[in-house]
């Protein structure tokens, strides 16, 4: 049976997710969690957003297929767990359903306070930018991202691989954030992501938020398709995988069919 | 010249507020901080709330009497001090202002995830427990404890100091946070508190909500005004001074007369 796990994760401690010899990572932690309540000598989970070191999830979502899934599993996974990381729930999965091939879209969150972070709670979260920005012309200039393109611009090369994605989402603005009134909020959905994306997107838009750029070049950076050094790379703190959308439980069947064709293309 | 200064912090690394040789304070980096940035080789700070080791701020507030206040100030403190303690505004002050004294209440904020905790990014300021809470019978019982009352019950005792204080709100419930829909906020506001009052009420409130106490259970350990060792005593990362309220700046001067006959009060 094939299970689906929601997970939450505090990615300071961790080598990111993907599993990986004699670093902590998300993945090693939750296969060995499994391996040990379950009894089973290997537990192999796939996942809907390999997330670098460092960054955090809220709504991370994977499966796992399993002979049993007894009552009490979660808890006893959470017991086992340590507590940066949390399955929020857990149970099986509907006919079909891949937490990789699945998913119809991801969003990624990332945090900046700039001229300061008023609430010290928050810095694990926050990258703080000590210079103020105008988050109205980043929110104008990001709304140039949206649609399909080749973001090869904004990702780490991979020989052979597509950047081409299409960002369905992307709104930068304050939060209104009683605890902190500097904290600027850059939401991004997409179909997925290649390497190091989101926080290349928020380095340019930094970049914009500062007078350093506008719109028009932010654009025709999209365009020429080739990773500039120019910008920051934002650091990986900031950033968190807060959602992944999955379709109705009814269409999973035959849309697993379909998404099977684009098994080569990274998430 | 009277500044008023108002504070953040994360507790986690700190021995509370009030300054001990060889131990890290918050009032001991704050006033080091002042030194070294106003040139001054005395800086002497009063708080409105000194709060204990572990526990975290939001919005604390102190004043300091200094020789001038320099544009920038504010700015080059937060770069002097470490990142755990954030100065969120500062400035003179208006005329007959006291942190301490002219203080009308504080109010703190206690919080618990049961049944675990779905955020882990949460956790150094949430109090995780195990089974599950009735958070409307903890309410319910909480409001017995609401006027002016003798809550030796709840303080550590301290020879000679009155433990009367007067409770102006108490309220228990769900945030509704999609983060984390089991997390519980204790919210209390009072003219002042004694030592472990707020922790100690909550560890009474955890056993109303798991049943092992009831409303006029709860009502008669504060009548008896005796400390109860039956309960416990609520860890303090979960507890944070939100907010101090102060009278408007025209009332200032003649409530600071009348507040100084309060002198020998614990805050």
């Amino acid at each position: 049976m094939r299970i689906r796990l929601d997970l939450a994760y505090d990615g300071a401690e961790f080598s990111g997710w993907a599993k990986q010899p004699g670093r902590r990572t998300v993945q090693g932690d939750l296969e060995a969690a499994l391996e040990q309540v379950l009894r089973v000598s290997e537990a192999r989970v796939v996942v809907a957003g390999r997330t670098d070191t460092g960054v955090h999830a809220l709504g991370q979502v994977c499966h796992v297929d399993v002979e049993q899934w007894p009552d009490q599993t979660q808890r006893r996974l959470n017991a086992v767990l340590a507590d940066d990381v949390r399955i929020r729930a857990a149970g099986p999965a509907p006919d079909g359903f891949d937490a990789r091939f699945s998913a119809l879209s991801r969003q990624y969150v990332y945090l900046i306070s700039d001229s300061g972070l008023l609430d010290p709670r928050a810095r694990g979260g926050v990258w703080v930018w000590r210079r103020g920005l105008d988050s109205e012309s980043m929110h104008d200039a990001a709304q140039r991202l949206i649609g399909e393109h080749d973001f090869a611009a904004f990702c780490k090369a991979r020989p052979g691989a597509s950047s081409v994605r299409t960002v369905l989402e992307l709104g930068v603005e304050r939060r209104n954030d009683p605890r902190d009134p500097r904290l600027i909020e850059v939401a991004i959905r997409a179909d997925a992501f290649c390497h190091s994306m989101v926080r290349s997107i928020v380095g340019a838009l930094l970049a914009v938020g500062e007078g350093r750029l506008d719109g028009d070049e932010l654009a025709g950076i999209l365009q020429a398709a080739q990773r500039v050094p120019r910008f920051t790379i934002a650091p990986a703190h900031g950033l968190a995988l807060v959602e992944v959308a999955y379709p109705p439980d009814q269409e999973l069947a035959s849309q697993a069919q379909r998404a099977r064709r684009f098994r080569g293309r990274s998430t």
